[in-house]
């Protein structure tokens, strides 16, 4: 199956397919059966607000936006019912050419190191095809994905975007991309699954609070499994599993702690100060470079009372 | 450089060179100058308790055993002063043909999820040249590295074998195989480094307490550098990145919590029940295999409240 297949819905992104929260109560834009493709147009994570011009000034505006993930959606899967597990196979992403990588810094912050920032930084990318422009010549490969994408919860109201859930949501797994099959735990009837929030490429850990965000649409193959039993999402890959450049050498950095999130606030410092001091970088770009590229793993987590996170960047993305 | 290289000094495994603690006490076994190549001679992390006769019962014997790892060496590197980087390139590993993975479980038990097994487990390895086999036909790509490696800490006295620290000692960084290179501060002078505890493979999160362990030879090139300023252990490895398999198609299990350690937790119990119903596992054959290839991302650490870990398998691993 290829992305080039000709789907059996397209869901524009409008005022009347675009939400910002997760709700049960939302009605369904388009009910579809299991089996067929839907093509969705998504909204970048700012809803629009960044465009080529966008400086810092931008950024403090966001800020001051309480307003969710713009999502696309939500589709009814006729049949679907609490217990069955909805299996979406992303097929096809396409991007706009441009993308944008952020934070905003202080007390009421977002991200992982808020606290090491005293003003908000920004990059505006340019997305050729495969690669998208950094800065001093340094070139990030694309490997394009949904961060938020999910069914909706059973539990009444509406829900914040933010977290991700059992049933899915914002769970910025990079590997998400063309290829991949992700399993879904459904709490309510007909699924009510909706997506957004495309990334162009995203580190593991996406530690700034942004990948590389940017508007796309996402072409995807939907079917209901009723024999599956599971308990939060899962999801497999279609070889090659490495993003391109992240199977050449890597720097990596530790953080060592007996707490793991502070093991892996220490790894991602001490990224930010090797490419600072080796990579001639300012603080903040690499900070937003470890956000679009650089991937964290848990070495270890069982020699007491000690544990090892590393932060990982491909060598390759730097000019020769 | 290849692992071929004559070894300007060897360090064999005897009475003498073995210590089952890290302390700036111990008398070094050998004085090498930067640059100096140097073949270790190391023993498996149980001292060579386990053969291939080996049973659970051995496993009890284990745990009621508190002796650290056993570690060959220290050298002593000549003018290495605190303040300056240890650079160790790892050139080859040899295997004896045999290796163990094993756990203890219970109140008192090590590893991940101690709780979630009532009795130890083991498996003995029969190792080829690429190869390990597990049960049912699975076969284990060999990625070989050294668990515990470093140098001696300024504090006096005697220190245990199992944390790592940032002078490194247990790290369990599986990305250090041959060709990668490990930058460690010296906090004594002549460094003072060892190392021991050998993986012939062995899942980022290392979560059952044990990888593939196996006695090793390790030949490495020691150097100084005194203008690198690092706070904890960096390291750099030559492509390709990933471990044989790890490339190709995987299957995938998230941990969704507000606490990274219960995320993790999470993940790798997902993991579990996943080998257990899909792939014919027991569960504890599971954890095991776990420990031996699944590998620890954590996807996002910033989308308030709930963070994501993934444990990833190979699926290359499995028979037809």
């Amino acid at each position: 199956m290829t992305g080039s297949e000709t789907p059996d819905h397209r869901i524009p992104a409008t005022e009347e397919t675009i939400h910002t929260t997760w709700s049960r109560q939302h009605d369904p834009v388009q009910t579809i059966d299991s089996g067929d493709v839907v093509r969705f147009d998504c909204r970048d994570a700012t809803n629009g607000q960044l465009d080529a011009t966008s400086t810092i000034d931008d950024i403090y505006a966001l800020a001051n936006d309480s307003t969710g993930h713009p999502l696309t959606g939500p589709i009814a899967v006729r049949d679907a019912r609490p217990g069955d597990v909805l299996v979406v196979e992303l097929l096809d992403f396409q991007h706009e050419g441009i993308g944008f990588t952020y934070f905003y810094p202080g007390d009421e912050g977002w991200g992982l190191l808020p606290e090491e920032f005293a003003d908000p930084g920004l990059h505006v990318w340019n997305l050729e095809d495969d690669v998208g422009e950094f800065v001093d010549g340094i070139e990030v490969p694309l490997a394009p994905f949904s961060g938020n994408l999910g069914v909706a919860p059973a539990a009444d109201d509406t829900h914040s975007t933010t977290p991700p859930r059992r049933v899915g949501g914002n769970l910025d797994v990079k590997h998400l991309t063309a290829g991949a099959t992700l399993y879904l735990p459904v709490e309510v009837d007909e699924a009510l699954f909706s997506i957004g929030d495309c990334h162009a490429a995203q580190g593991d850990g996406e530690v700034c609070v942004t990948g590389i965000e940017a508007p796309r649409s996402v072409t995807a193959r939907f079917s209901l499994e009723s024999e599956m039993d599971i308990d939060q999402p899962q999801f497999e890959t279609t070889g090659p599993f490495s993003a391109p450049g992240h199977d050449q050498s890597v720097y990596a950095t530790t953080g060592i702690s007996d707490d793991l999130m502070e093991a892996t606030k220490l790894a991602v410092r001490h990224m930010i100060t090797y490419l600072h001091e080796h990579r001639d970088l300012t603080r903040a770009e690499a900070y937003l470079l470890c956000s679009a590229i650089v991937d964290l793993k848990i070495n270890e987590v069982v020699n007491k009372p000690n544990w090892v996170v590393s932060a990982y960047i491909p060598q390759g993305i730097f000019p020769e």
